[in-house]
């Protein structure tokens, strides 16, 4: 172990993710388009409750994607963001057949905690169906524990897939 | 509209599932055991955050059951109990291959809202996975509308199925 | 006005979609890209055997949509395409993060039997992830009977939306 | 030490199971009861087409169970059993609020092949919804590859568990 490792580890670099997340947000959500299928439904014709979490988690995904995070390389090099906590509103259904955009942005970190929202709207955006906060922490896999920084390994990863942007 | 069919329009059937789910609720909670099969998990192998969402709809449904109100019946007579809000902590992952028991009870209710409070404990107790509330309304399918009392179709085949207690 | 346009009930208007969908299907299949993200998977970081079904039905919607033809108004005009049958063969697994292509098309009608065929390919075509066949017959919701050819109403429909074109 | 425990490798241990599985399935199936609740429905009120393989795997694993063999400890000691094949006919759909047996046993073993049959029934066994078959086969989780014969991790943990019994 020589210094200069010990020094990279400390770098917070989940704050780049933060920085690249309200970079995005600055004026806009970042957008991710839906639409309802046969198997989102429920038996009165609407998008069942707990189907708009696959939509929320992919837009998630695809937000972090888009800043060059790779969600699945992130699990493989030993790290998960699990959700800790979530709460959600539903404003209005959304039908079979209808399109709707999922809209996300990093709100902020409050310690360990990333705090995720969330607007689902019409394509005109002049319905709003749901409103929702999620909140995720960083957790080694291997110990099963709160990280209160990405460790290096995910840290060299962001670095590597972030210097290609 | 004659006076005899303006009384049992008024009358608040809904307060009957109160007063049985209260009882239910005086000591203890209504409990619903599950277990985590593969198609609950994810990559991490513990149960999606999502699909606790499936456990909490079913012991609700189960809890309505057991006080002999029969959700698709409900449905059928022109009524619906979508969820309007819910909130959700996750304290520890489930696992696959675990079992557990999701506890739920009737809360209160305040106005149209009707809510209803869970925790998913170890079967021995001495785990909890999980605390959330969810947040009912009563609505009439046809007008789409919110009932600030449950119709008396539905009345009707409450008092009916509750008469074979 | 033809002699054809007075017995409307008695026009084989499926046999429009078949043409459209063979006409597609003549040199190359209906595409739809899919990306595995954490709901889909299950404990072995691979997409779970039955989220697929999900995958397939979309691309099936969105290949009728892509001939004007809403899912979503055919069951408002009272009718439905159920699977009556399917048989899957998973050759490889996708594993979360993967991308990779939906292709299908309207293999054949058989009587009443609409058979349509799937492969799940990865995005350069090399590796294939699942070959599927799934069958559907159009129905009269009210009535729950098999329709030997669409009703007036969806005819209508499409010869609406497909004048659009 | 006998000198069967020398060569335990060989030992074919998936000879077990089907043995008990033919057992259980001499005279009847194995019975896994399910309820449709409002998740499992989709937009026409009845059980989603894909939520059936849900089911399937549950009763699955509930009958692997039965006869000592948790799952999950499989999965744990590295070996996985995924589906490689399935077919399934819908006969008649099964609706909201509607309580069901899925009947499951193992039907036989063709070289690696694990061959299941399915049949879900009304609790009175007079309605037939659905019939299927699933063929699963074992793999070697790290290598990725197919087992001619468990693992004698695996069979350790079936001789231990089946010695319970």
């Amino acid at each position: 172990m020589s210094a200069e490792q010990q020094t990279p580890e400390q770098l917070p670099p989940i704050d780049a993710i933060e920085k690249q997340c309200l970079r995005i947000a600055a004026d806009n959500w970042f957008e991710y388009p839906v639409f309802a299928h046969p198997h989102h439904t429920d038996y009165a014709g609407n998008v069942w409750h707990g189907t708009y979490l696959t939509w929320m988690e992919e837009a998630r995904v695809e937000c972090l994607r888009s800043i060059g995070i790779e969600f699945a390389n992130l699990v493989a090099l030993g790290s998960d963001l699990p959700v800790v906590e979530l709460s959600v509103r539903y404003h209005r259904p959304i039908q079979m057949g209808m399109a709707a955009v999922v809209k996300t942005r990093m709100a902020d970190m409050k310690g360990v905690r990333i705090n995720w929202d969330y607007q689902i709207q019409s394509l005109d955006g002049k319905e709003l169906y749901l409103t929702a906060r999620v909140t995720l922490v960083a957790v080694d896999r291997e110990k099963g524990k709160i990280l209160r920084q990405l460790p290096s390994t995910v840290k060299d990863a962001l670095l590597r897939v972030m210097g290609d942007r």
